[in-house]
C-alpha cells in the first residue's frame, strides 16, 4: 500500500456514515469514558500486583459484550469482537500496570478538565478509551474483516519486562492468529512508535573469599574484577545508527572499610534499536566480565578462593521495527495527519517490542488528549473533550483501517 | 638498658616484699575486680557515646584517691598518682569505647569463670584492672619516681580514629610531661604491641550530571572514573617490609538501572608499618583518583557537566614504632617472660600509635587472663583467678619498672 493509497483508505473511513456515528457516540459518551478512567485509575495496579484492576477490567470487557472473555495464566485479560473474515486477529492492547508501588495514593484530583493521579495517563486512560472504541463500533454497527481482540495486559513497566505481552505471544492461545498489534499507550497521537528499543539488563555479583584488609592483603578482590568489567563495557562499540547504548548504572557491596569485600555487584543496561547489535553487545560484555574475573584471579592470590560471578538477567526486551512501508504505519501516519497533527515515527520500549521482534506489524498509538509527568506522582491528563476526541478519532480510524472496516 | 639489665630490674621488683604485697592485694580483691568489670561492661559505650561510662569511671578514679581527677575536652577521664620525681609522667591507659552500637544488649552472662558480653574484654576489663593496679600499689605503699597518670580514653575503635589519645597528645595539658605510655588493651600479655600500623582511610564520592541510560548515552559516567581509580590503587606498590597494604573495601551508588549514576562512592583503606611508605601510598592514590577523573572527563562528553570528586578522610592513624632496644620494650619482655610466657612483639593499631608516632616510648600490654571473639556479640573473657593474676602481675611489674619503683 502506497502512502497515497493509505490516505485514501483513511479518507474513506472518515467520510463513512458509520464512522461518523461512532465518533458521535464517543462524543455523547465522553463523560462515561472519563468516569471509567477515574474508576480504573483508583484501583491500584503496582508492578506484579495488577490482579484487582485486571478483575475489574475483565468485568468491563464482559459487560461490553465481547466473546471469549478470559484471563490467561500471566494475568492478562481479553475478549474478542468477531470480524467477518477467517478469524485472523488485530490486537488492541493497553497495559494494566503502573510504575507506582503499593500504598501510593492513586485518588484522582480534578482541576477543570485536568485529571491528576499516578498512572492516570500511563496507561489507564487507554484502558477506558479502548472500551469507548468498542461501544462506538457497536453503536455504529461497524463491521471489520479481522477479529479485534481487546487486551488489558500486565507487566509492561520496568521489571515487569513486558511479561504480559511476552506470554501472549509465546504461550497464549491466540498467538498464531495475530496479523497486527496496537498498543494504545499514553495520550499523544502524533508520536507513533514504530521501533522497539531492545534492552538487556543484568545484575552481576562478583564474589571472593574476602578477608582483613591488612592481614589478608594480597588476596583477590572482587571489587577490582568488577572495576575491570565496568571499564570493559565503557569501551565497547556503541554505534549511533542503529542507536546502541550501554551503562553501568547501580552498584554496591562490601561491609567494612577494613575488609576485602566478600561480594560486590553492579547493574548494567544494554540497549539497541537493532537485535543483532544488541546480541553483539551482550556477547562482548559477558565475555568481558569473564575476562575481568580471570584477570583478577591471575593478578592476586587465590589461595583462599577464586573470584566468581553470578550473572542474573533482570531485563530482556527484544528489539524490533515495523518498517515505514508497512500498511499499519502508513495508515497510522495518514489517520493522524488527517486529524491535523504532524505525525512522526519514534523508537521506544513498549509492549509493541514483542510482536515487532517476531515480525508481526505492530505500533504504539495514542489514547488522545494531552498529558504529562508520567512516572511521577504529579502525572496528569487533560480530558477536554474536543482535543480528546480528535485524538481518539485518529486512533480509532487507524485501528479500523488495519482491521478492514467494511466501507461499501 | 641491656636485656640482662632489664631482667635484673624485673627480678628486683618481683622479689620485693611490697610487690608481693601488691599481688596479694590483687588476689584478695579479685572478686571486686570482676564486679568492676561487670559494672563497667553493662554501661553501654558505643562509638562517640562514651559519656555515661566516662562519668562512671571518673567517679571510680576519684574514689581511688587520685589527684587532679578530671575530664578533658575530648571526653577522656584521668587522674594522677604522684611520684617522687619531678613530675614526668607514665600514662597507663585503657579505652572506654566499644565497637557496639547503641541498643546492643551489654548485660554480662556468666558461665563458670567466663564472662560473656560485647566489649567485656576489649577493653572494659582493662579499665577495671587498672583500678586494681592502683589499689594494689596503694595497699603495698609502693612509690615510683614518675607520676602515673591513669587514663580512660574515648574513641579508640573504628571511626573514633584514636581521637581520645590524639587529643591527649596534641591539646591535653599533660602532653609535654609524658615519658612513657602504656595502653592496657585486651587480656593477652604475651603479645606485646611495639609497632603501630598507620592507616589512612577515605570515602571518595564521584559525581556527574547523570542522565537517562539511553537518551543521555555518551555523557561522562562517574562509575567509570571510580573503576579506573580502584584499578589504579590495585596496582600501587605495597612492599612486604615495611608491611604496606591497600584495599577498596565498600562501595555503592546509582539509583536506577536505566540511569547513568549521579553519584557513586567507595571507601579505601591504606596501611603501612612505615609513616613514609604510608605517605607515599596516600599521595600516589590521591593522584590516581585525579588522573582517573581526568581520564573519564576526556573519554566521554562533558556537555552536561564534569565528573568531580569529594575526598573525605574517614580515618587517620599514624604509623610508629617503639624500637626493640627501648627500655619499655625490654622491661615488658622480661616481665612477661618471668611469668612463664613466651613474649613476642607485634604490630597492630592501638592507642599507642599516637605516642609512637611522636617518638614517645609506648607499647600495648595485656589485662591478664584469656578471652576471645572481640568485636563480636559472642565476646568473652575468662576471669579464672590464677591465670588472671599471673597476667596482671606481669603487666603491673612492667609498669612499675618503667615508672621507677623504689626497691631499696
Amino acid at each position: 500500500m502506497s502512502q497515497t493509497d493509505a490516505s485514501a483508505a483513511i479518507a474513506a473511513i472518515l467520510d463513512h456514515s458509520r464512522f461518523r456515528t461512532a465518533v458521535g457516540t464517543m462524543e455523547r459518551e465522553h463523560d462515561r469514558t472519563v468516569e471509567d478512567i477515574i474508576r480504573l485509575t483508583e484501583i491500584p495496579a503496582p508492578p506484579f500486583q495488577e490482579a484487582e484492576r485486571a478483575t475489574a477490567y475483565l468485568g468491563m470487557l464482559r459487560a461490553h459484550g465481547l466473546e471469549e472473555v478470559e484471563q490467561d495464566a500471566a494475568g492478562n485479560v481479553m475478549g474478542r469482537r468477531r470480524g467477518t473474515g477467517n478469524g485472523t486477529t488485530v490486537v488492541v492492547a493497553a497495559h494494566l500496570d503502573t510504575v507506582f508501588p503499593a500504598g501510593t495514593d492513586v485518588r484522582v484530583r480534578r482541576e477543570g478538565t485536568k485529571l491528576l493521579a499516578p498512572g492516570v495517563g500511563d496507561d489507564t486512560r487507554s484502558l477506558a478509551v479502548n472500551l469507548a472504541f468498542l461501544r462506538a463500533m457497536d453503536a455504529a454497527g461497524i463491521r471489520t474483516r479481522a477479529d479485534i481482540l481487546f487486551l488489558g495486559d500486565v507487566g509492561e513497566e520496568g521489571l515487569g519486562d513486558l511479561r504480559g505481552v511476552r506470554h501472549f505471544f509465546t504461550e497464549g492461545r491466540h498467538r498464531d492468529r495475530v496479523e497486527a498489534f496496537f498498543t494504545v499507550d499514553s495520550p499523544e497521537v502524533d508520536r507513533i512508535v514504530t521501533g522497539g528499543i531492545g534492552s538487556k539488563r543484568y545484575r552481576i555479583a562478583f564474589r571472593g573469599p574476602g578477608g582483613h584488609s591488612f592481614a589478608a592483603f594480597g588476596l583477590v578482590n572482587p571489587a577490582y574484577a568488577m572495576a575491570r568489567a565496568a571499564l570493559t563495557l565503557a569501551e565497547l562499540a556503541a554505534p549511533a545508527d542503529p542507536q546502541t547504548t550501554h551503562c553501568v548504572s547501580v552498584l554496591g557491596g562490601g561491609t567494612s572499610v577494613n575488609a576485602i569485600p566478600n561480594e560486590v555487584w553492579m547493574e548494567v543496561d544494554l540497549r539497541s534499536q537493532s537485535a543483532a547489535e544488541l546480541a553483539r553487545l551482550e556477547a562482548e560484555f559477558l565475555a568481558g566480565v569473564e575476562a575481568a574475573v580471570a584477570a583478577e584471579n591471575a593478578a592476586r592470590s587465590i589461595r583462599e578462593g577464586l573470584v566468581t560471578t553470578e550473572v542474573v538477567p533482570i531485563g530482556d526486551r527484544p528489539a524490533g521495527h515495523t518498517p515505514p512501508g508497512a500498511d499499519i504505519v502508513r495508515l497510522a501516519m495518514a489517520a493522524v495527519a488527517a486529524h491535523g497533527y504532524a505525525p512522526r515515527q519514534e523508537y521506544s520500549s513498549t509492549d509493541a517490542n514483542i510482536p515487532m521482534s517476531l515480525g508481526i506489524p505492530a505500533i504504539k498509538i495514542g489514547s488522545g488528549g494531552r498529558g504529562g509527568r508520567a512516572h511521577s506522582l504529579e502525572e496528569w491528563i487533560d480530558v477536554e473533550p474536543r482535543e480528546s476526541l480528535r485524538g481518539m478519532s485518529a486512533s480509532l480510524a487507524t485501528i479500523l483501517a488495519v482491521a478492514g472496516m467494511e466501507v461499501d
